[in-house]
């Protein structure tokens, strides 16, 4: 049993990261934090966790944080680069579910989070915590930077392709559709139900921050560049993230067969207990992962148009945001990985 | 005044069509039938057109159609190819708003179709009725295809790109995302409420009618064929269709600037009353153009990587069906092409 | 044709508003004013009616309001009651849409509003807009207080009943269920998509402000005290109303047959443009109404119970509030009642 | 370790006991029936259950479901009535989660359901599967019957009132609504999303099924009859069930004072692991119970009106359907009675 703490328990992150921890055999909650809300029952402020869990929202105090093993930053970007110095100083690891160490490069994270970073020194330390990546890394490291949503689903959908190097890596496209929960917990007019209901929209067109993401995490693991094309959408549903990825075959006299493509992710995949390849051209549904920290993708090459065109689903809460901090703290404590994430989707 | 009748009134193609017919100023409904609701009340069938018609459903009935000078179809796929011809005999034009005469290659159809083509003389003559690729065939035609939803909002996003010959035409990639009245009012386990809603899915990943649709008719308006791959997705919620198209520059020189795009398409567009281009890397809702007849396009090419980014969004039951066929009898009557589709869009 | 003017342009009242007017014949719009927005072209801030007008959104200018024949208030509550005096005096006619002037009890408008009258001189002279009840007032009014959206669906559901004296008025129950928009378009978190999607609940169940709105007027046109529990809920959807209302039968020995409820409905309605009832027990379903200014009604006695039930929907943003809004100010300038108002439901 | 059979699996009752059932720790699933599926792996058919389990449906086949311990029902209604008697002579035990046994009266329910009763014999010994009320007969019963979901809601709503005394039993009033999941997984097109999204309405306003089962128990258990006007809705979400309910207090003087309501509801079920009794006013969300087997209440004297309004929800297929159905097995085999059903909602 460890003892673990959550910076800003309010969002969904914190939300779901509660869902997942309260019944989680290995720790035991220590604290809970939330300048807003210090001092009330969580289950108060969260109905669906009443009768789970008897801890109230504590006020930020680092003497107490600083007692966990482990703490989670589920804040927004900006926060967990202030504070995971002092903790990690003080013995405690550190999840950070915001982007402050997505970016090794500083001067990028800069630029696209319009912030100055301050805690440079921490970013090379600093794990990408992306298991089906990294998990050698994640185990043995103090600071692990949970992925954003959208680069875990487009991560895994690309990485078999880009790892054999059957399509050209110079012109990948990524057309990504995300449940409006991704945008967190704040008030704000563009998410109101009125606003995104019965509506669907590309928006980001120009540029969102997490193709950087996708693009240095690729090409720190595979050593090379990839030029990728990202528009995020909105979807008019609260959970779940489709990526419909498109990839030139480098070889269009098809020497590798549909049925070989799919071959390839699964033998890529054949030991991650979190990514589960379906057949060549199944319709890859959100809802078969809601709730869960799966990765469904299925890959196809329509009429052999020598386009690779891959389908790749996550519950943005859960494998995109907290069930993979649950699965990264499970490595750095070296549990069974699957430990408190035997999950199955909510479908209907 | 121009007598109308409707063929197959019960499906949301039908009941748009009816929408819009029941306060045209030109028109006198004579006979709307369907053999499943034969003598009941239109208004009982569709309460929101109760106080705007007295007409019941009829018996399919050759005779009184023949006596009409417009006949639209909105039956399923394989009705109108049957009985188009005998009206047109009779000195009645048709619009036939399936896809029994979209396709020129009649081999092409029957084997997307998998069904016989019941009029292959026909095929030649039919004009394939987007107002802003045929407009002059379209004034003269005795029958008109009326195209597919997703055709309409893709060829109307990839027309000015193609025409001007700024982007290669080898590989164009198509994300389309329908609600899902575009799959018609039929009973399917595929379509209810439980299964579609709060879920996202791509769905006949392997290949799409549209596709051949789109191609085709690319191909005869402007000489070339373009290599497309095409994604249908399935949106939870019910109206409008949002295409996110990909194309690769052939300047990558950047000769033209990213506003030179946007002039490119309002100069294409300038004079249709239903294609309205918005300034580039805005988002563009579905909801912006529910319950209306317009198109509405943005042009991007985002952070110079040598990709054009069109959003391109339509009411796949108006613009993508009944409004489109409005449009196309104003053109062939001679009326204000706008006459009977001034309508606001409902946001929110 | 009169000059019209809108404070408070950027809500859903306010678009909705915009929605109608742009297409009115008898009316120009001469300033729609927003502090935030000022200096912002209308359709840029709203897509929806991009080619519709040409206007900007002014700053709030007491003397170009003034010049105005009309000025609609689609402000927040306490807005109108500042400014409405002024325009008075200059001869300006006002609608409320907001709540400054639906009750006339001072005190127990201060007590549900928390805020003191700022101008309780002008509350006796206003005219609750509900043009089924107070037609010949409307028409010569200066200052007409918009009804608020459940009190309309709920107000013309039990007026026969109540009229009739056919039912106990000791004991009415009102369940009433809105979309989203009802709650207007204000940044917070309680309407975010992310907590309104997917779920349904009740609220304000300890009373709600529509509440005694309801039971004034009712008391005002009927003379009686009206005993009513009123429960709201919150739907998963955009637009509209359903209130299912439940009254006990003052004669339990079925002197009147279900049938002849029905037909009190209709006779009491029978030249009301706006208010349709259907046979009895059928299903009404709001988006038999979306997009338009009518309420749909029926009145049914299940399995003889004694207790009468009344279904009644409306468009929360139309009939609820800028269509009767447009519908008032018709009769207050002597205009057919439906000017502006010949809107097709948009179903599905 | 039992051995258990599902008759009937590819529903929603039966998918949802196949996610329950494949993570409960004391059965072993033998056999999955169904007709139209046998053959198919049921992870084929379950997207969601890839992973959990290995089976396959197979034909219905009375040989092999009479070696299991227990055999659940989730067909249609008409279906376990004529295969239970063979079971039960096997020493099966048996849960219908259809209406076959949950009323005593044959007559009433013959007239209800349509069509003639098949084991009538067997009706006397069901024993009506809702633990809060029956759980001592539960344990020794040979054959259950599964509860409505309404009737769940709305009984557990309704029990401490009416045992209590404090309301009158002759006028009751539950305006109910439920996601389309409750509907069940059927080819209709009432139930497709373009027929129920971002639309509300009641249905079966002069009569419904549920409404018989709700009386007849209630007098069994309380002997006493209640005067009960139930009217369903259908919500434009796929999972939930709200009920309002209304009842009249019989001690006007306010004796028991609303805070004395809620200790009378925590008393009533303080023993209960699945109902949760909330702060009274509380707004009580769906949600909230999602994916579980709770039913959330909260009782309210709004403004001492004299009227007490309790909202009540469950997860219809969990707590309504296949989770009460587990919680029913757990306490037939001396179990646990929470035993695989330790899930935390879905929220958002």
């Amino acid at each position: 049993m460890i003892s673990v703490g959550i910076v800003g328990g309010t969002g969904y992150t914190g939300s779901e990261l509660l869902r997942l921890l309260v019944r989680h055999p290995c720790i035991a909650l220590r604290a809970v934090t939330s300048r807003a809300e210090a001092g009330t029952a969580i289950a108060e402020h969260y109905t669906a966790l009443r009768g789970l869990t008897d801890l109230s929202f504590s006020a930020p105090e680092a003497a107490r944080l600083a007692e966990c093993d482990l703490v989670f930053f589920a804040t927004p970007n900006g926060t967990a680069m202030q504070e995971a110095s002092q903790l990690l100083d003080s013995g405690v690891r550190v999840i950070d579910l915001a982007a402050d160490f997505r970016l090794k490069d500083v001067e990028l994270w800069q630029r696209w989070y319009g912030q100055t970073h301050a805690a440079p020194a921490l970013v090379d330390e600093a794990v990408y915590g992306l298991p089906e990546l990294n998990r050698r890394a994640i185990a043995g490291a103090r600071l692990v930077a949970n992925p954003g949503c959208y680069p875990t689903a487009v991560t895994l959908g690309l990485l078999p392709l880009l790892e054999a190097g059957v399509v050209d890596a110079n012109r990948v496209i990524a057309d990504v559709k995300s449940g409006v929960s991704g945008a967190g917990r704040k008030a704000s007019t563009a998410l109101l139900m009125a606003e995104c209901g019965e509506s669907f929209k590309a928006y980001s067109v120009s540029g969102h921050r997490h193709q950087p993401e996708i693009q240095e995490n690729l090409k720190r693991a595979l050593g090379m560049d990839v030029g990728l094309t990202f528009v995020p959408h909105l979807l008019p549903m609260v959970r779940g993230i489709e990526a419909t990825l498109y990839a030139t075959r480098l070889q269009p006299d098809h020497e590798l067969a549909e049925t070989d493509l799919t071959a390839l992710y699964q033998k890529r995949y054949q030991d991650e207990p979190f990514v589960d390849v379906l057949p060549s051209a199944t319709s890859v549904e959100t809802r078969s992962v809601r709730g869960t920290n799966l990765c469904r993708v299925a890959v196809t090459e329509p009429q052999g148009a020598g386009v690779v065109v891959v389908q790749s689903v996550i519950d943005n809460l859960v494998k995109g945001a907290a069930g993979q901090a649950v699965q990264n703290m499970n490595i750095m404590f070296g549990w069974e990985e699957t430990t408190g994430l035997a999950l199955s989707a909510l479908a209907p």
